[in-house]
């Protein structure tokens, strides 16, 4: 019903241009300064961060998408433009006028997007220079990746193309995170595009339900960021069947994979580490539990650093989930590494532990499965090792 | 009213005895098992981990405990009988039987301990052979306090001789925990030993309270283990009029002061750590959202591995703040580093980045305060930098 497009990324949507500069915030020559365009208005949707502490861009954006209208996204990186006060707000709402001005556009359908360090005003006069360089292509979504990433090392694009009979539309996305991500109901930055026609309240929805799925299953290191948002904006250039609650199983699948792709690239690409970590709890009492459980497991330290040192130390996924907060029977429980069963009816099951080190050492992914044989909750969540690299990354990051 | 006496330790207290041997259990000649042993009857309080998945030695004490009478404990590391099923029970129950029998006493007044790897059995051989071999004197306290550590780098010990009028009275612990540290409720291993009457009421509530205060104020990493628990044994033996609430003032005051000077040495040894941190919030809302606000400041791992780097990069303590699910108003938020104000009402305070390095460089324990003028709650609590060092340790401590 889907297919990934090979290198898509969010401008594979027909109809979506991007540029990207570099200003010189990041200190770098790679681009921090970008624009995702829609000639078409955009129905839009987005989720938040659930900080008490909010950026500017977010309270702007925010106020915006009220609306439910949009044509643009500006986003900076190297600058996250929180705890930047009333100053602060207007800057952001200056990077919307020129963005605006630039494309010829009301201000009130761009949104506002900044992702760096908290606590430092906006060097506007390099934003204002630098939309005023932007110069826009269908072809140019990679570039607009690349100006989001902050101590990313890759970038996080993918993009769908669905055909289920009368409705053949695309989805793509870019996104970006490697720390400070533990997103709650919201998560880093993530900029989804359509060309399929929706009907807001469904688009809403279903972005809601892909996150939760997705963004909100991912923990790199247990924080989480003034600046998280999600935005999916659907130009409707498709021009299929408007799709709803009634028949929007595919668009709902088809978004819930590209989020939970991007999700998957964040936490593989999480500061310093060096595999991604899927943790998935079975037989949970509840879908409540299992996702508390899987969440506490992969964000838990212990079982990250041991997981760096293949170290098949499974003791540390028992310890944690006992202090998840779900309800666990100790003589039901099973769980497994890599696919091999290393404790059962809560007892060490044997196994061989130079073999497991061997294949922990060898994988690009280590399985966790939790099987607590009390009820039908189900959930996965994704993180990564803990690495000493994420320390050296984190002591430093502000000079 | 109290003051410390010099190189104190449980034994410090009139008529408690300790001793300790070496087992091999933790592959070392270092001591690994103990005996801490008052001959007269004590009342006797604890608290426990309030993890789902609890230790052997964790659920019979707290059998024993119902009863709130004992005379001993035997404790060992390197194995922390953890995730062991009936054999476990049944290897837990023979130590508390083999202590009994060789002290005289009946087995319902021995409490068991047991701390390291989680998931792998006793070896019963060891123990049986060892608790032959431990003798004791009043001067072995140290001794037990070795053979309690794991990781711990550092024996945490302390005595303080309380004098209020009538009362004269002594209190001692030991204590041990350096990962996996994060109690709620409960915590690490602690033994206290008083010589003080005191209605059991009271003990039990003022040990509630003290650990409260101190322990559960603590994180190296966030994690809680199964084993964790503190015991409070009182013999009687100062013969003062009996404390209860109504006089409880000092002896409570005495255990806190106790607990918190045990719980900043768990801290400051958190493994691979550098440096103490401790964080007070002051002007929350209510004392909950101070507790929640200062724990999640300071077990946030930004902000651990911002101190580590002696990067003055304070706005890490404004996210953390920010997700903790304390109420914050940005507006009024006033954040100290090492009594140096680095944001006034939300913004961004001058001061002098170069003397903040240094200072925070050359510091043993970092302060940080967040003021958020919202009301009357006030909490600290108390934490490490993260190194590479922990991430060393715990990737390969199971080999």
């Amino acid at each position: 019903m889907f297919r990934l497009i090979p290198s898509g990324t969010v401008t594979s949507v027909p109809g979506f241009l991007a540029g990207a500069v570099s200003t010189g915030i990041k200190g770098k020559k790679e681009p921090d300064l970008a624009i995702l365009y829609s000639p078409t208005p955009c129905r839009a949707a987005a989720v938040f961060t659930t900080s008490r502490i909010k950026s500017a861009p977010v309270v702007l954006s925010r106020k915006r998408l009220a609306q439910i209208k949009a044509r643009a996204i500006v986003v900076n990186s190297g600058c996250a433009n929180a705890c930047t006060g009333e100053q602060g707000l207007a800057d952001a709402a200056e990077m919307a006028k020129l963005t605006a001005a630039k494309l010829g556009i009301p201000r009130e359908e761009v949104l506002v997007a900044s992702t760096g360090v908290i606590g430092k005003p906006l060097p506007m006069e390099r934003i204002r220079d630098g939309i005023g360089k932007i110069s826009l292509a269908p072809d140019k979504g990679h570039e607009l990746c690349q100006a989001m990433m902050t101590t990313d090392t890759r970038p996080k694009e993918i993009a769908l193309e669905v055909n289920a009979g009368e409705s053949r539309f695309t989805l793509g996305g870019v996104a970006k995170g490697a720390g400070m991500i533990s997103p709650d109901l919201a998560t880093m930055l993530c900029f989804v595009a359509t060309d399929a026609v929706v009907k807001i309240d469904f688009l809403e929805q279903s972005l809601k339900k892909a996150a939760e799925a997705s963004f909100n299953m991912l923990s790199i290191d247990a924080e989480t960021s003034p600046s998280d948002c999600v935005f999916l904006l659907a130009s409707g250039e498709a021009k299929n069947p408007e799709i709803g609650s009634r028949n929007g199983k595919i668009f709902q699948d088809a978004l819930t994979e590209l989020c939970t792709c991007l999700a998957k690239s964040i936490a593989r690409d999480g500061e310093g580490a060096t595999r991604l970590i899927e943790v998935t709890v079975e037989g949970a009492a509840n879908q409540a539990d299992a996702r508390r459980a899987a969440k506490t497991i992969v964000g838990s330290p212990l079982v990250k650093a041991a997981v760096f040192g293949s170290d098949p130390n499974w003791g540390r996924v028992a310890a944690a989930l006992g202090r998840s907060g779900a309800a666990v029977t100790e003589q039901r429980l099973d769980l497994y590494l890599n696919d091999v069963c290393v404790m059962k009816q809560g007892l060490p099951a044997p196994f061989d532990q130079e073999q497991m080190r061997l294949s922990l050492a060898r994988a690009e992914s280590v399985l966790i499965k939790a099987r607590l044989n009390l009820g039908e909750g189900r959930a996965t969540a994704w993180g990564c090792d803990l690495s000493p690299e994420y320390v050296r990354i984190n002591s430093e990051y502000m000079t």
